[in-house]
């Protein structure tokens, strides 16, 4: 496409100022436009080093009210985001409802680099853009507005450019290796890129090209084609969106129905395995740390399940310096105004770390589905976009383990009256608890094609039987620690 | 992703029965529901050889009025498809709103064993995905839901398959050479399927996996991915689209006002130059013809501006089995019913062929765009999409002359008047010219902008200047005569 695409020499056109001027001042209304419809715009700047990105950027939001965008330069990966997954540190970073985010680079310049400095193989290059295409996807699924530039200047331009820059010593610290590497390899740079952008020119998030040889003639073009992309999203009312089929390999799993629940363990075989168990999951936490392995574990399962007793014993064998717990009540309004997995993104641990998840981005196929606080067709088209989700942790080369602590309906009604029974305990149980109890049967279906659709081989559930909880807790334990074991042989 | 993609083992359900039995039901009820609605289907099965795509379409249609929906098998071009574009006998089938059309087989077929064959080069390869990435896009652009399933068999399969189908003497003829070929190379064909599948897995037009080791499980995918595709598909109001940019290299062209239209000719020099062209244009046309350069002639141009005295001249030198020229009015209802470039493609010529158009494709940037009779979005799109368009002619290795016929206002009133006065030529003047005369400047933006827009280096517009119209008829054969003179050393 880049190939295919020259320099349109109608564009530069005579009256240019007078356009640019109008363009601006359209730009700043659609601002306050969007503003008031609530619609997330992230612009996107990649392209040749020199070719400018930077001061267009600065020309462009000097029209714009500052308190509703923000400019994220991303050139370059902090030590942090490198331990994180690839797409964490854009992930992050996207705007909220109403707000314009522009990034200075995308992931477009980190993935061609790598590969073109021969740090991705091409089945990981391939992976990374399945990747990059699922998050764009996704984006536009959730209501985002993504608009892609690419500035381009030929070999000469670029060249011209980086010594003039290179002779101006308050400019020299601008030149990086990258640019000069760039230059020197230009051609074998172009064939990349026009076969990035090919692949990833997805009708979701189209990318457009930027003569960035003139830079009146730059930022018009920005400026006009952002305002027309504007406009069109503007004009359309949200619509429902096709639900991709689940691509990914599935473990069968069995209905709640289905599971017996009368496991149970003597206290002195209960407490002798869970001191062991620990001491074996604390050793296993330093191998992890010194292998860089990251480990996600979410809980989800019916309230009085033992969920909050069964974390605690984990966490016991964990040192406090390497694991997080975070317990997720409903999103706040920054967390709302976001794709919904952007709160979970910004809870992934570093590389080495443990999360532990006290209820998960599995709200969505369940509680949000059930009280109606997002449409069908969102919670329907969740199954995939969290198995995606999940498949970028295990492309990061985390452990995944996901549980679902199963009790029956008798045993949470005799906790239920315990509670309220319970002085010290009351503060435990809610009115909403006694609500969501009415509506067991409707969580019952939905819990089970959650677990269903979302039981990948990479991310299989694993149910608790909990109506005996110490049965739960070493059940939790054999399987953290089966997981973590396994993937220490992987990495062997 | 097909390699990702795995039987999905919680799909192989009991009640499978009963589900079918209730999923026919409802595609039946869909049927009517898109009828009523106007939403044309095209329902794509691809996949491996004997992997029962014809069985299951033929359950699938047994639930559905024969009166709306058509079936295509695809799998083997014609001898005259195959001197068309590449995506002609494609695109000449897609349904009409309101109609399902099922292609028993698709241009990915055809694509990838010529590609497996060693008969496209990567390059031929790549191009041909571009090709159908947009024409895939712009079905959807245009109100078009496109749903590809792909059958997927493992290659024991495949193989008991066909030696079943062998020994069965009444069976045996649909045993394919590809098949046996594909069987025979099954791992080489999966990775080019799987590339094939990843690189065209649009948003737009999604791919869905189908099973096709049983049967009944294989139908009862295929229905309720298409009762989910059809209900969001319906669901949805009308939306506007984002206009692409053009990345096709553009000439520059002026505008109508800078046009001197004070260029004539002698009457001696018109007839020996006109006599000497045809004679010329008459032997290119045997060259075109034994080369098989097809050739694609466009005219556009203000009413009386001499189109038709033009068009006569140039085919007065024309072997009459080798052309045809197409007056092109108002499109008939059952033109109106799809994509508005769908008579212009079932026009096309055969290779070595010239097809003359007497208005165009481009009266949707003219005459629908002032009248009204498509949306902004529509005919704002409808540049890129027309280039698009015509990059499938140049890949065909076409020749196309696109002329804008052009007179001043004052030599249109005289010509009105004089067919006004003139019995015998009345016939050509009508209300309709006159009102249209009084939209001349709204007019004159348009044309601006189309041929601004769509003026590509392998497409470009020619101006005649017609005041004088025997000086246009000479320009216009000169130029003819040079575009094929051109495409002829190219193909040496």
């Amino acid at each position: 496409m880049l190939k295919e695409w020259v320099k349109n020499e109608n564009d530069t056109v005579e009256d240019i100022s007078e356009r640019l001027e109008k363009a601006r001042f359209e730009l700043a209304t659609r601002q306050m436009m969007i503003k008031e419809k609530k619609l997330p715009v992230l612009v996107i700047f990649d392209g040749w080093g020199a070719a400018g990105k930077g001061s267009v950027l600065g020309r462009i939001i000097k029209n714009l009210d500052p308190r509703f965008f923000k400019c994220q330069t991303l050139s370059k990966a902090t030590d942090d985001d490198l331990r994180k997954p690839f797409l964490y540190r854009y992930f992050v970073k996207i705007p909220k409802e109403g707000n314009f985010a522009f990034f200075d680079e995308s992931w477009m310049g980190e993935v061609t680099y790598s590969y073109l400095k021969g740090k991705l193989s091409d089945d990981e290059y391939r992976e990374h853009i399945k990747g990059i295409k699922r998050f764009e996807r996704q984006l536009n699924d959730n209501g985002y507005l993504v608009v892609k530039f690419f500035f381009h200047i030929d070999k000469k331009t670029q060249k011209k450019r980086l010594e003039k820059l290179k002779d101006d010593k308050n400019a020299k610290w601008r030149v990086s290796k990258r640019d000069k590497w760039e230059n020197k390899h230009y051609k074998e740079c172009l064939d990349v890129y026009d076969n990035y952008i090919e692949d990833t020119n997805q009708f979701v998030a189209p990318w457009y090209f930027v003569d960035s040889s003139d830079k009146k003639l730059a930022e018009l073009t920005v400026i006009e084609t952002l305002i027309k992309s504007i406009d069109v999203a503007l004009s359309n009312s949200k619509q429902n969106v096709q639900v991709l089929q689940n691509i990914f390999p599935l473990v069968k799993m069995p209905k709640l129905s289905e599971i017996s629940l009368d496991k149970t363990i003597e206290q002195d075989e209960y407490k002798s395995r869970l001191d062991s168990l620990q001491k074996k999951l604390g050793n296993l936490h330093n191998e992890l740390y010194k292998k860089k392995i990251p480990v996600i574990i979410a809980y989800e399962g019916w309230d009085a399940a033992g969920k909050g007793g069964n974390i605690k014993r984990l966490a016991a064998a964990l040192d406090p310096r390497g694991y997080e717990v975070h317990p997720i009540a409903s999103p706040e309004p920054e967390e709302k105004a976001r794709h919904y997995l952007w709160r979970f993104w910004k809870r992934l641990p570093k590389d080495g770390h443990i999360a532990i998840f006290d209820r998960t981005w599995y709200g969505r196929v369940m509680v949000e589905r059930l009280e109606g606080f997002c449409s069908e067709n969102d919670w329907q088209r969740a199954y995939n976009e969290i198995n995606e989700f999940e498949k970028e942790l295990y492309d990061w080369n985390a452990v995944i383990v996901k549980f679902w602590v199963q009790i029956d309906k008798d045993t949470q009604l005799a906790r239920f009256t315990d509670r309220q029974n319970t002085p010290e305990k009351q503060w435990k149980i809610t009115d909403e608890d006694w609500r969501n109890r009415e509506k067991w049967d409707e969580y019952e279906v939905a819990i089970n094609e959650m677990i269903e659709k979302t039981s990948t081989t990479f991310a299989p559930w694993h149910i608790l039987e909990s109506n005996d909880k110490h049965y739960a807790r070493i059940k939790a334990l054999e399987t953290v620690v089966a997981a973590i074991e396994k993937k220490l042989e992987e990495v062997e």
